[in-house]
């Protein structure tokens, strides 16, 4: 069974809920997300679970800590959701929305309450919950320990929701929910209300941009937009930084504009240039 | 069975280690550790093995490389711990303190001399023992092949010592072992010569903070000490940097002074703050 | 088998790769090898690559992408290679000479386009094909599957070579192909052609340097030069930068002189200093 792990961790800290983990379930395959969420950031944990969840297997058990209120009277919550195809995800985290993205991009989900101390370490630790409490908890249900074991169901969680990007005629209102690894800036603007083709040209921040289906397509240095991994509407600069270009950083808003319906003719992807 | 890794090698090389692991046993499970401890900082490398190691189950052997002195006529060493409950841990490193508080962290240990050449990589490299000599014979005892084939028992171990606070009335004068990656300070002072309860105020360089259970129980950007989950007396800023507030770093002198018992009544944890 | 991860995609992607192969082998061990390489960087990808793969046992699946072409013309490539000892690699990446020096490590290979589209994953993206069409295609080849199910042989796939070292009377003229995480610079000047033996001075850049076997054998900040882990002559600093020290970086041309010949009596290693 496939058990991933995202925290604020940076190093050291991951390493002994791995030791946790292996001390239950000795055939786990534990799987790194990432330990480098900007510290205490809610919502970039949020989106970058979100956006890999949903790529693992059936039975997959995710551990995500980000968790400022770390031994506070916040709550810990498991979550079992199910995606439409019959799959099951299992997402274990603090109760401050962290998980709820993932979860609901899984599909309809529950939420349980963390209260069983029996599966906790013994006397644990007031600041390193992810390994008394996350890690244990995970490691039981990836063990098949059914969910309703670690206590009752609430309807009371904390829920996180990106919004999504509002379009008036040619205009998209959105925000930046992501800084990737390479800048490039993911908005809230889902591939679903964009209707923009290979080649249109749209204006973002006064600059004229080209919608393109990768970052090659045009030249080094000059941005773009696409539709990003994520399904997203995303603003790039081919093996540059977007992020720096635009001066965007997260939640920021973004405003973009489709100016110019600008076909490529017969749809075939040319090389382009803005200066064609 | 589980293989841990630490090392100062950053990138790229542990992967090598892990190539000659899987060589010998394909059923390894392996957890890195860290890849970031400070180049040639032994003394960090063995503070972050000594409280990692002992989450992890029975049988774990645990390969540590931070190896200044690698090529020349330091010596290789297996060590076997037995923790009380009958559990076992094997760490494998160069004779340079490196392993020693971990194996001491566990129980009672033994420690051989590597000398047997047939468990290493053929031709040694004389700057990469961490994959031509360590990995291979940790591999072997992941195996179940026994310790006493890498060698002769030794007892001339170089040892390595983070001492402990001292404790005069109310005065603890300790040191700084461990800058974690979140910036709390960990000092030496371990949690059982401490005294202080939930609400008491401790002076350190001057400066009043309070003594609570976990960091969300003070203001965003105050001062705090606690018990940290490696089980000794840490400073910390709440959502902040205590190795920049303080303006400590490891192996300076700290020293800590209980000023006021000043007990939240019934011991309930409530949130805190110095102003009321 | 083993399954190793190459890529400069830094945090975040790689997880959804991984989950990508947990999908279609639950029983793969991922590795790894790097995410750092330096952002669309094909020789440093190829040279970590090429230094890495030949320690992993027989019938690793190396998945590697560095690649700047995502999503243009550029073909995706599976390659088989087959070590003298009768061993096979399998190497999975764009064709752009990334994998190419890694294979030829190995031994004789032989390059096939894929093509087969009922591998990847359905709907593939245009921006992340590690995770779309590298993974599964890697993962598939893990569990059994004939490399000749991905598409037809090729035989014009691009080559990448990192040259070597000339040699002239006591000169040698190479390039630097890699600095290492501690300021190593790696040269293209194979072991091969080099018949330093330990004490021997060589200049480099007007400095003189001793050849040795390992760091630890001069003073701390003291030049030295020795065959690194890789094989290849390497300028070190023993506890510094050497990259910093000779302000060489990737792609500098570097010219060694054996000046003089300087043998320790009985080739004994001693601590050595070129103040002696």
């Amino acid at each position: 069974m496939v058990i991933t792990l995202l925290s604020d961790f940076g190093d050291v800290y991951p390493a002994s809920m791995k030791g946790v983990i292996f001390g239950i379930n000795p055939d786990a395959n534990i799987v790194d997300i990432s330990h480098s969420i900007p510290r205490h950031n809610i919502r970039t944990g949020a989106f970058v679970l979100m956006t890999c969840a949903k790529y693992f297997p059936t039975s997959t058990v995710h551990i995500a800590v980000v968790d400022p209120g770390v031994g506070t009277k916040r709550r810990p919550i498991a979550v079992r959701a199910h995606s439409p195809g019959g799959g099951i995800h299992f997402f274990i985290s603090p109760d401050n929305g962290l998980l709820i993205p993932a979860a609901r991009s899984i599909g309809k989900f529950e939420v349980y309450e963390i209260t069983n101390r029996d599966l906790f370490r013994k006397i644990p630790s007031h600041t390193f919950h992810g390994r008394d409490i996350f890690a244990p908890v995970g490691a039981y249900i990836s063990m098949g320990m059914g969910i309703e074991e670690v206590g009752a169901e609430i309807f009371d969680f904390i829920d996180l929701d990106f919004g999504t990007g509002i379009k008036t005629e040619e205009t998209f209102l959105g925000k930046v929910i992501f800084i990737d690894p390479f800048g490039n800036i993911v908005t809230n603007i889902s591939s679903d209300i964009i209707d923009f083709k290979y080649g249109d040209i749209l204006e973002i921040e006064g600059i004229k941009i080209p919608f393109l289906n990768s970052y090659g397509f045009c030249k080094e240095g000059e941005p773009l937009a696409l539709i990003g991994s994520q399904g997203y509407l995303e603003i790039a600069v081919n093996q540059g930084n977007a992020s720096r270009f635009f001066n965007k950083k997260i939640d920021d808003e973004i405003i973009v504009i489709g100016i110019n319906k600008y076909h490529v003719p017969n749809s075939k992807q040319v090389f382009y240039t803005i200066n064609t």
